[in-house]
C-alpha cells in the first residue's frame, strides 16, 4: 500500500519535514566557484547535496517518508524502486527506524548504488530497464510482504522532504535571483519550487533536464505529462519520466525547463571535479551546465543550485577512452 | 636572492602570516567521516586544504613569502621548482601581487599541475626530474632574472604561511590530542608543529609519509638529514626530501614519523574520493592512510588531519588498469 496523506505539500508540511528528518540528514554546506561566477557573470551558489548522507538529496524524502509511518504500517517494511540513490536513502532511512526494506533495481544500476543499496541491509530484488519493469516487480513485492511503497518521487512526503534543502538554501544565503535544480521523476524540482514560491515568488525556479531524457521539457510546453521509456543519458539520476504529482506541481510553480546535450553535461561534471575539488555525479552536473553554457542567463544575477548527488562509479568515468 | 628573515618562525610570526594572507586564501571547512570514525575507533577532523586556492595548501606559504617582499625586490620577480602545487601558488600570488615568476619544473610533474602553474600566467622553466637538477635550473633563472627565490619549502616565510593551516584547526576544533600532516620536504609539518606545541604541548604531532620516500622517517631516527633522489612514490607532492630547516624544526617539535605503503595510499585515496565526495591527491591520503590501516593508533582520541590538495590528473588515475 501506498502513503497518500489528504493534504498536498505545503511550506508548513516543508517545514514540519525538516523538523522530522533534522536528526537523520546533514545540513549541507554551501559553496561558490569563482571560475563559475567568472564564466556566468552572476554569482553561483552550489548546495552541496553530493554530501548529504548517501551522497544524496534522497536522503531527505526517503526519511520523511519512513518517519511518517505509524508503527504497525512501518513493521511490515517499506519497498521501492530506483535506480540507485533513492534505494539507498530508503534503505538507511528504514535500517535507522529497524524495518525491513525490499530494493527493485534495473540490471544497468551503475554497481557503486546497488552496491550502496546493499551495504544499508536492503533485499535488492533485480528487474529488466524501463518504468513499466520496475512497477511492475516493485507490486509484486509490496503485495507479498505487504510493505509500504516509498516512490522515488510521486509521493507528497517524498516531496516534501526533498524540499527541505531549498528551506535550507533560503536559511543559508540571501534570496537568489535563481533557482535551478535538475529534473528527473521531479521530486526535488516540485518541492523545492514550493518553497521558492512562499518564500520569494520573485525567484525564478528553472528545471534543467537533460536533452535525451527531455519528457518534462515536452511535458511542460505541452501541458501534457509525457512518459519516455529508457531514454539514453549519462545522467542516470535523470533517467525516469516526470511523476503525475510532481508534473501539476511544476505547472503551477516552475518558470522555465532547459535542456542540455550530453557533451556539455559530462564537461560541466569534469569542471567541477577539477575546479572545485567535489564529486558529482552526472545528474548534478546537468544545471552547471546549463549556467556554463549560457542557456540560463545569469548575468548580474544570483543563483542558487542543487548539487544533486555524488555516486559515481569510479572505474567508469565518462572521460575515459 | 633568497627571503632570510633573521628570525625562526613561532606563533607569533606564524600568527602575522595568518592576517598578511587572510585577504588571498581560503579558511577552508573541516569535514568529518563517520565510517573513518568507525574505522579508527577516533574522532577524525579533516582540514579541507584541497579546497584551498590553487587546490593545495600551498598557497598559504607562496602569499606569505611574495608579500613579504619590499617593493623594489619584488618588482624583479619571483622563482622557485616545484613538483606542482608550490609552483601554482607562487605563480596565482605573484599575479596577485602584479610581479613576475618563473617557475621550474620537472618533466614529470603531473600534466595537470604543469596546466595550473601556465593558467597563473608564470613563465615554466623545464627540467629532469631530481633535487640537483631542479636547483641547478632554478639557480640558472636567479641569477639571469635577479628574481627572488621562494623555496618549496626550506624557508621561514613560507614555513610560517603553511603553519597558518593549523592555527585555523585549533580555532575550528576542540584541542586535538593529535595532529597528522604529510611529510615531503617539511613546510607544511614544521610550521603546523609549531602551532601545535605552542597552543597544546600535549598534543601528539605526527608526519606521515610514503614508505618509498622515506627520507624524513630515516633522518628522524638516526638524527641525520637523509637525501632520497628521485624517489618512486605516487604521492608526487612528497618526493621531495626534508629540507635544512625543516629537518632542524621537525625534531623539535615533532613527535614521530611513521611510513605508509602505496597501496595503502591509493586504498585510502579513493576511500575519500566515495565516501566523501571530495577530491584529495595521492599526497592527501597519505595520514589517512595511516589512520585507516592503524599505523597511529587514535582509539577513544580525538585526530585532526591536513588534506593538503586535491590536484589530480583526471586521465591518469591510479586505479586505472
Amino acid at each position: 500500500m501506498s502513503v497518500k496523506p489528504n493534504h498536498r505539500p505545503t511550506i508548513d508540511s516543508i517545514r514540519e519535514a525538516a523538523g522530522r528528518i533534522a536528526p537523520f540528514v546533514h545540513r549541507t554546506p554551501i559553496m561558490s566557484c569563482q571560475t563559475i561566477n567568472d564564466l556566468t557573470g552572476g554569482k553561483v551558489f552550489l548546495k552541496c547535496e553530493n554530501l548529504q548522507k548517501t551522497g544524496a538529496f534522497k536522503a531527505r524524502g526517503a526519511h520523511n517518508a519512513v518517519y511518517c509511518l505509524d508503527e504497525i504500517t512501518a513493521a511490515k517494511g517499506v519497498a521501492t524502486h530506483s535506480s540507485g540513490n533513492h534505494g539507498a536513502a530508503v534503505a538507511l532511512a528504514a535500517r535507522s527506524r529497524g524495518i525491513p526494506v525490499w530494493v527493485v533495481m534495473p540490471d544497468n544500476a551503475p554497481a557503486v548504488k546497488q552496491k550502496a543499496v546493499a551495504h544499508y541491509g536492503a533485499h535488492i530484488v533485480h528487474c529488466k530497464p524501463g518504468l513499466n519493469n520496475r512497477e511492475t516487480a516493485l507490486a509484486e513485492v509490496v503485495a507479498e510482504q505487504g510493505a509500504t511503497l516509498v516512490h522515488p518521487f510521486n509521493d507528497y512526503r517524498v516531496i516534501e522532504g526533498q524540499g527541505t534543502a531549498t528551506l535550507e538554501i533560503f536559511e543559508q544565503i540571501a534570496t537568489p535571483d535563481v533557482l535551478l535544480a535538475p529534473v528527473g521523476g521531479g521530486g526535488l524540482i516540485s518541492g523545492s519550487s514550493i518553497v521558492s514560491r512562499a518564500l520569494s515568488p520573485a525567484t525564478q525556479v528553472i528545471a534543467a533536464e537533460p536533452a535525451q531524457a527531455d519528457d518534462a521539457w515536452q511535458s511542460f510546453r505541452t501541458g501534457e505529462r509525457v512518459v519516455i521509456d529508457s531514454p539514453d543519458t549519462i545522467a542516470d539520476g535523470l533517467r525516469a519520466s516526470i511523476g503525475v504529482i510532481n508534473f501539476e506541481l511544476i505547472l503551477e510553480n516552475v518558470d522555465d525547463v532547459v535542456r542540455v546535450e550530453e557533451v556539455d553535461i559530462v564537461k560541466a561534471m569534469r569542471f567541477v571535479w577539477e575546479r572545485m575539488k567535489i564529486i558529482i555525479e552526472p545528474s548534478s552536473a546537468v544545471p552547471i551546465a546549463a549556467l556554463i553554457e549560457g542557456i540560463v542567463d545569469i548575468k548580474g544575477k544570483t543563483a542558487a543550485v542543487i548539487l544533486t548527488g555524488g555516486n559515481v562509479d569510479l572505474d567508469s568515468l565518462p572521460w575515459r577512452s
